[in-house]
């Protein structure tokens, strides 16, 4: 390894100010007469968007082809970790063979609000499945030598007014979902790199957000990489140095490495600051070349196959009455524009010029299916066409089933802009209603990267939800349709009936430059389970062509104090009649209600294959954080004491069994002491007890709502509530309790706090 | 009128700090050497609670006897200005027998939660129907030479921790929602005093909150008179007095004189903030003294009556299918334990010592009604008596009718604290059980001071919302059960059909000291009809005997331009067979979405009396803030433009006549002007579109997304969202556009902003 800091100090100020920001749009400078070389970055987390020399300023022409993956809202829906690595690990492969340094990838933000135009490119509502799919995302990619950019950071959770807009989010809800998302994935993965968000954070630009970027990222989790920012994110070049941002992508220009230099010249930021962000981003410059390869390819056909193999697991059955699998002799109408020009990627930065593209039409005509194609629509237009509408109901007429080929059109759903309504285009919805008046068997297969409304679902007999599936969404989908494999995805987010079911609805996306999360961390199945909305479908559902059943619930132990861990096993079998994988979840219930809490949230999950018959068990392990809550006052996870529910579902709704659990959290904490104190919160602490009841004695009688606190009879409810939300310096208020003494109370009090 | 400046200058340092809180616990101190005399204060808004000599130190023991009229959730829900008016002078009446001169009411607090204990004090969700009689009130109060005192000021929305909690609460949602409650019954009746809440508002102590008691209260709405804490609300007194809190209640032992002595002493106050403070109280003090009449007294059956005939109007007949009203030959079961012991008051410091009660008992008695009495269930317990209720239903089986008296125990519903789920105790839901299977004719009569769940509101044929009625309840009871009036109220509150429909939920009663308004304006019918949940009854709901018909729905104008006042006129006509009241409801739906708005907003109501077949035109003036939202970046009102939808209905829900009305609203202020403006901010603005395309003409090919501005076609919607999105400083990031420029870009644009 290099001398870094030696090489540091060779540097100029000018060279060293020149390191924090890109050569051009995707490369940073490099430093010949010292031998430091650039690296190259490009998108995305599930295709590469390598631009090659061919450099644009806004880094959106067509780039080098390179597979296209399903995006994260189908990733998830696999819950696996294994494939995840795997996919991590192509990405990888295939930037070696471009000559790139770092994937801009993945993304963990939170899927806060249905309507975010990137959700497709996010994986999940929840944190923690998020945070394991990025982790296991950026294992892959980094195993290959390759850095990944975990972005991005954070709660960036809207397109509307993305540069702009100031999340306005309290503390727990920002560590206990918005941040969580992003934390597994850091102290586990190690990304080499971070990349800032765009949109201000309780304020402050994550650009230039010293919490964020250092005293939580750096301080707290160990990040050790370099903080890059997202395209134009940059506010104050000098302000972002000083916060933790060290490279600001792409390059105005030149513009700020004299802005930089001119600061430390002028004494406004000291050359400690430069230097370390120097130091940082070379480690990573050197870890990229040493770890590159001389020479390196990629099979796209292997990459191809294994899009196709992503792709379905990456589909969610929603909704079957058994027309699911088609059957090689059915005669099938297959329906609807999708099927011939498919909507497999979303649209924006992660846009991939894929290797090859194949449709439906032409999987099933490669497998020789009994099936004719009627457009039925037209993406590129909302208005329906009654001659494709009626020659596609004629069609059906004469099929046995109908494959409906729907979804969102490009236009509906981007990088850059938000939806604001959850429906279908308007011929879509024509045309459900045209083809089910004739054909009684229906399936839908949708094609979008965030939820929709159905409320046509009643009239289909099975919806496949495929997400954006890839390059080789038609052999996935003929697959899954004709039972080649089962279904086996499962959603990572909430299917909301409509979209004011949704408590986001009432703060999104803001109103000017604010958005405030006034849902706090109700956000998703924390929301529907906790309020009992029903939803269309719930967080973790998806059905199988085969059966499983769920028996034998352990816990490793009947009781649990946040020592060690807490394994729970539970016994999986396949009780149909083909091999088929389910996906295994593990909730807890915190019934002990010390702060408000959600109904249930995910602890855990596993995925397992089982052929017919077979039986597995899974075992999910638990740690002490699973079972706390952030608390904000004093900046640290908390365990409560009582009972949780340990639940194992096949979705957050399809609970299959439960067993208790008595939990021995961490002492109730004695409360900060000052003048509003409240006598209540003292009431937990038998030595604060002590001394109130020495200190008050005397004015006891003066004070009924006293009279709980100093173990007396007689108070009512009123009085009871009273004198538990009193605060200390009222006592002064209702009785001859005076300021002096309130102080030698207060001093007697804070001895407890600190012994 | 005294010369108050000059007694000032007479009174010694302690003289005048001792002003600043009371002698005891309902009296100012008097300073005899100047003949400033001493003033005498008491609960409350809907019966005094005078405590004459015989003081204590929480101020609960018995009162000297005075009538108790119905609560606010009642008053309010007879809509009824007039008899609001007719109560504070008989209030007023009674003050001035007693020796008062200021009585502490009435509340203006919002309902945002059903849950809050202290809502039967309060008058509604809505901000007008609120203010207008809290208004109502004080002028009548004060048409008798007595103070009133408008409480709690402000955000006191919840009991639980109100002594400690912090409402946060974003500055549109405060101004539209919870100040609006307040401001215009401060702009139009003047009162004497307001009361200071408990509770933090944004991080400060309400009792010493500079903005809210001096820049808002004062500067802004003109308040003339002092500010006096809640009984015990005082934090620090010195910041108190400095925020422009005038008065502490009661007095903590002399203490607080010589900290604001000794403050003024140190010169860490200015002496003349405390003669402020002395020359507000003084003038109030002279004013009360110099209204009260030698004599007074009060004619307490004439104030029975009236409170007899309040509570008519005040109860709400939610449901009825025709079993209402009842006929004298009819045999009525009368059963729960309310008709002997009923609940007519709440619980805390409203508590009257009322001068006689009539039960439903008794004035069915005095009627010689064909009843008889049943006690069904125990007020004092939970659990179901199955003798009393076997005992009830046998006697409904043979009865023609059965009425259940039901309601809400004291202890679930108080000052002091919230409750926690909206259900009647266990054995009531048994009893209606129990009484329902056996008679098909079921009255229920409710007693509650809020919304309560009514899973069996399907189950009997009337409900009639009873509220808490006052000393009059059994009399007002009867005369509407049997007809003899018409029920003529409407609910001033949104009756979910479950809590977690409630939008509060989410964030009631908070974490800690903290409770977060994350629902924003949303509250009440606002969030039930913008975000379209049906609730159990809706706001403005109430039934009559008799019927009434909306026709010829006129506006004054087809625009509007905020100039002047637009007038609404609406025919109502009794077609019912007897007479009766009705209360139109004007609501306005803003359609221009400039910003997000409530579906609709009540902004109009008249209650107007009809014998059958009479006709009657109600006219109702709205005004620019009718049309308005508050603008928190400017700090002010602002009216946009576009189309309205004017509603008149007999309900939020049921809306009888619309008609649109386009209206001129304020030009599109320039947004402030930095670097990170957004581009998209700027396009309304001709002037600024001008100075942009001069400025970028040069460097607009290297940015596609700039195409929309530079009025160039060829952009697609993503770069059209990037453009729209993009701030200021961000074009140097994607072009080659200098910090150079980008200064004198803003310079040219901010000299459009100040002309």
């Amino acid at each position: 390894m290099r001398d870094v800091k030696t090489l540091i100090e060779q540097m100029t100020l000018e060279e060293k100010a020149g390191l924090c920001s890109g050569d051009n749009f995707w490369r940073t400078k490099a430093v010949e007469r010292l031998g430091i070389p650039a690296i190259n970055l490009a998108d995305g987390p599930h295709g590469l968007r390598a631009q090659g020399e061919e450099q644009d300023h806004l880094g959106v022409n067509d780039s080098r082809p390179a597979t296209c993956f399903p995006t994260a809202a189908g990733l998830a829906s696999s819950w696996s970790v294994e494939r995840l690595e795997q996919l991590g690990a192509a990405l990888g492969d295939e930037a070696r063979a471009e000559g790139l340094h770092v994937v801009l990838g993945p993304g963990a933000n939170i899927k806060r609000s249905p309507l975010c135009g990137r959700n497709f490119e996010y994986f999940s509502e929840d944190p923690l499945l998020s945070s394991q799919l990025a982790a296991a995302h950026i294992r892959g990619t980094q195993s290959r030598g390759v850095g990944s950019s975990l972005k991005h950071f954070a709660a960036n959770n809207q397109e509307h007014r993305r540069m702009s807009v100031d999340a306005r989010i309290d503390e727990r809800t920002l560590r206990e979902i918005y941040l969580a998302s992003f934390e597994h994935a850091v102290k586990e993965a190690h990304p080499w790199t971070v990349m800032c968000a765009y949109n201000r954070l309780n304020g402050d630009y994550c650009s230039e957000h010293q919490r964020l970027l250092t005293d939580i990222l750096r301080d707290e989790w160990g990040f050790e990489g370099f903080v890059v920012s997202d395209w134009g994110a940059v506010n104050e070049r000098v302000s972002g140095l000083e916060a933790g941002m060290e490279l600001e992508m792409p390059a105005p220009v030149g513009e700020r490495d004299a802005q930089i230099a001119a600061a430390v010249r002028e004494g406004r930021v000291e050359e400690a600051v430069l230097d370390q962000a120097v130091e940082r981003l070379l480690r990573i410059i050197f870890k990229a070349h040493d770890a590159r390869p001389e020479h390196a390819a990629f099979d796209a056909e292997a990459h191809h196959q294994l899009a196709r193999h992503i792709a379905r697991e990456s589909m969610v059955l929603l909704q079957n009455d058994g027309t699911l699998p088609l059957k090689n002799t059915q005669r099938v109408a297959v329906i609807g524009e999708f099927a011939e020009r498919p909507r497999y990627q979303g649209g924006g930065s992660s846009h991939v010029n894929a290797t090859r593209v194949e449709t439906l039409l032409e999987a099933l005509e490669s497998r020789d299916a009994r099936f004719n194609y009627l457009k039925g629509f037209e993406i590129d237009r909302d208005a329906s066409d009654q001659q494709l509408e009626q020659d596609a109901a004629t069609a059906a007429v004469h099929a046995d089933v109908a494959v409906l080929c729907l979804g969102l059109p490009e236009r509906h759903e981007s990088e850059g802009y938000d939806r604001t309504h959850l429906n279908l285009p308007a011929n879509q919805l024509t045309l459900i209603e045209a083809v089910t008046r004739v054909q009684p068997n229906t399936v839908v297969v949708l094609a979008n990267g965030a939820p929709i409304a159905m409320p046509w679902a009643g009239q289909v007999n099975a919806i496949l939800e495929g997400y954006l599936g890839g390059q080789a969404i038609g052999a996935a989908l003929a697959d899954l349709l004709y039972g080649e494999v089962s279904p086996s995805g499962k959603l990572a987010e909430t299917f909301p009936q409509r979209l004011e079911d949704n408590p986001v609805h009432l703060n999104f996306p803001g109103q000017g430059d604010v958005v405030n999360y006034g849902e706090g961390i109700f956000v998703g199945y924390r929301y529907h389970d906790t309020h009992d909305v029903a939803p269309l479908f719930p967080f973790g559902h998806g059905l199988s062509y085969a059966r499983f059943d769920y028996a034998s619930l352990t816990l490793s132990a009947d009781t649990f104090d946040g020592q060690d861990t807490l394994t729970v096993g539970v016994d999986i079998t396949n009780s149909g009649d083909r091999k088929a994988s389910e996906i295994v979840q593990l909730y807890l219930s915190d019934q002990t209600q010390t702060v408000p809490v959600a109904a249930q949230a995910l602890r855990g999950f596993d995925r397992v294959t089982l052929a017919p018959g077979e039986t597995s068990r899974v075992e999910l392990v638990l740690t002490r954080r699973d079972f706390c809550w952030y608390d904000a006052e004093r900046a640290d996870w908390r365990m409560p004491t009582g009972t949780f529910e340990v639940r194992i579902g096949a979705s957050s709704r399809d609970i299959r069994l439960t067993q208790r659990l008595e939990v021995q959290g961490d002492a109730t904490p004695l409360p900060v002491i000052d003048r509003n104190t409240l006598l209540g919160d003292l009431k937990a602490h038998d030595g604060a007890v002590r001394v109130l009841r020495e200190h008050l004695a005397d004015i006891a009688d003066e004070l009924p709502m006293l009279n709980a606190l100093m173990g007396r009879e007689g108070s009512d409810d009123l009085m009871n509530a009273m004198g538990h939300y009193l605060p200390l310096r009222a006592i002064i208020s209702f009785s001859s309790f005076t300021e002096a003494r309130l102080e030698r109370l207060l001093k007697d009090l804070e001895t407890l706090a600190s012994p």
